[in-house]
């Protein structure tokens, strides 16, 4: 079974293994998100998420812009997610209503600056079309996202909302849920399996938590194409050190490849 | 979630941590088997198996007697699995009917010199009373196993397997499959499961090959007891090196517990 990774362009990254290794950035200013993002490409992610939720200037488009354009060129090739995370879904407070978060992707987008659009499926729709006409213009790719901080849905409901990316347009479609027993995590896992070999699109999942854990180990044994390590600091619980996660990972890709 | 871990003794070993890591002996005779289990003992296995229908002399009684005292002198409080894996089970050719491999597990249970024997529940029935009954005399444990090298039982079955060992006396219920597809790993995960989570005594699965490496390193947390990693030489398909099972197991340990 060969389960679809991201891309760049048309190219797989991370020479098409899964999941690729994604970090996390939450600096709140832009000199401390230029220092985060060279201290963490150091660890060689394959891709940053740029979390601007924790960006203080978030509301500053140029100052956003002017940020963005920084970081690009302190990380050389590596690609960027470029992320508000809602409140709703885990994300940090912001001084931007949705119209404006909507403008600011625009922006964004035509800054040639990163490769993907995180954009949540419960957003409204009429926004989601702006986000993803000014995706589709500038040549990046929508991550359609879901996250459930307080529970995993049953495995139906789950492969649901990872069919709906699908059928709304999402280039990758990522789930994240919240297990309260180990019975969710197998959930999780099976749903990814079915939805990594039936989806057009990568899929992305992970259980948070300590329980879910694991998942952010061997999800891509099951279809995962992501996993998000810690950097230099994590954006949702569970996460683990980046030098921990390419171990563990390195460990199954000699097992699974022998 | 706390499932159970193997015991010696009625202490559990590995400081109660799932999976305990086992590392197989398969030496063909003394000499290399005391040096090889000197290797392999330097790696620090929670456990090692000793693969008796690896031993050439296995036909010569005393001769494995004298090889399991001089085993145990050599590897100190090291605890032994005692196991001739029958062809049937992915075994090799012995010079012994089925009776005389009973006498020979009565011996070397009589010898005080291993923890647990290791039965396959697929055997004759009046001998496994047999060797239940010697285990019982000398205070060891029975693992009772199941192997499938060609495939992956439904679940149904593979939980019925599982049930049954419980139900004939085992200490331990072990079953190990061959997948054909990550369905049959998330399958065999999920019985692990639902095993550990229903049956009084522990539970040790493995799916075999590339495809369920994954299971030697995430098994634990869905509640299998043991793995088997290799010391010298592999004694199935998919064991990984101790050292790589050691790092991975460290990272879900520090990830799980976080």
């Amino acid at each position: 079974m060969v389960f679809r990774p991201l891309t760049v362009a048309g190219r797989p990254i991370a020479q098409g293994r899964l999941p690729a290794v994604c970090a996390p950035l939450v600096a709140t200013d832009t000199a401390s998100l230029l220092e985060e993002a060279r201290r963490v490409a150091a660890l060689q992610p394959d891709l940053l998420e740029w979390r601007v939720d924790f960006f203080r200037a978030i509301a500053d488009t140029p100052a956003v812009l002017a940020a963005a354009h920084a970081l690009r060129e302190a990380v050389g090739q590596l690609p960027i997610l470029f992320t508000r995370r809602s409140i709703r879904e885990g994300g940090q407070p912001i001084p931007l209503d949705e119209p404006g978060v909507a403008e600011l992707y625009e922006a964004v987008a035509a800054s040639g600056t990163v490769q993907w659009l995180d954009w949540e499926l419960s957003a409204d729709a009429a926004l989601r079309a702006r986000v993803q006409a000014a995706a589709r213009a500038a040549g990046l790719q929508v991550v359609m996202s879901c996250h459930d901080f307080a529970r995993t849905p049953a495995p139906a409901d789950m492969l649901a909302t990872l069919q709906a990316m699908e059928a709304a347009g999402a280039d990758v479609a990522k789930l994240a849920v919240m297990p309260q027993s180990m019975d969710d995590v197998h959930a999780l896992l099976g749903v990814t399996l079915q939805a990594a070999q039936t989806l057009p699109v990568p899929v992305v999942t992970m259980a948070m938590g300590g329980l879910g854990a694991v998942t952010r180990l061997c999800g891509g044994v099951f279809g995962s194409a992501l996993t998000f390590a810690v950097g230099s600091a994590a954006s949702a619980p569970g996460q683990m050190p980046m030098a921990d996660v390419r171990a563990a990972l390195a460990v199954l890709q000699r097992a699974t490849s022998g």
